[in-house]
């Protein structure tokens, strides 16, 4: 499939509470991340993972799942920059790998 | 990057009607799941997949996709506790593997 | 976890604006997929993976992901029919590794 360009990159699917959703772009945006994809509106219920703890959603919690792809380097910083956010607030992050179409012409 | 604790673990994607979000997130609690993310008022048409038969979805119908990260051995028994029910009824559910960060402190 | 019938697949992410939901539809009912699941009311700003130039979404912009579950052999004819669509407007396609229930009887 290489007229198809498929770049493997790492796909992030940040889970946090709606109303931090400014200070999670900004992080991202001053990470380098050229765009994100939000899915508005979720409901969820304890904690993702081995890890309960402090990482609690409650029923009535706004979540949102933002959506990024980015290149393998960008991971570290972006999770060592939200580290410390979830120390103290609840929210997950997956990290998944996947590939994404360089959308280049495909006319010839 | 050792510091950032990335775990493998499974994610599994539950699509089905969201009448049904009660029985599932049940199942889900009695297998061990500690959490789960659900996004609401999903459309869909159809089946996914290889296998269409009584696997369908109606325009109209509101579909929701329950999100779950699991360590690899609940899977097969929450595959299995849901057997009976993708029997009758629609809904499919994609596994798949991702890294979750373990949220542990950051500060050194 | 033979038992499970649990069958390697691809998943594809489209996000696009939805007023092109019909066409990305049509697309794949043509290619031969046998359903798919909108989140709709997406937001998002930028654009996705490496790329910038043309590929933008704005905050005002209503986009949908299209999610759909397809055996390998049509991930080349879907994203070489999005193609001419993704020259000349806003979107992206995420591909990955999945495994599908293949829902047959679990009952012995």
């Amino acid at each position: 499939m290489k007229d198809l360009n498929l770049t493997p990159i790492k796909k992030l699917e940040i889970i946090l509470d709606g109303e931090h959703r400014a200070f999670a772009t900004d992080l991202l945006d001053r990470a380098g991340v050229k765009g994100y994809t939000i899915i508005n509106n979720l409901s969820g219920k304890g904690s993702h993972g081995f890890h309960s703890g402090h990482l609690m959603f409650n029923e009535d919690d706004v979540l949102i799942m933002i959506v990024v792809a980015v290149p393998e380097e960008l991971v570290e910083p972006i999770l060592e920059g939200f580290g410390p956010f979830f120390n103290s607030h609840s929210g997950v992050v997956f990290v998944s790998d996947i590939q994404v179409t360089r959308m280049v012409k495909f006319r010839h």
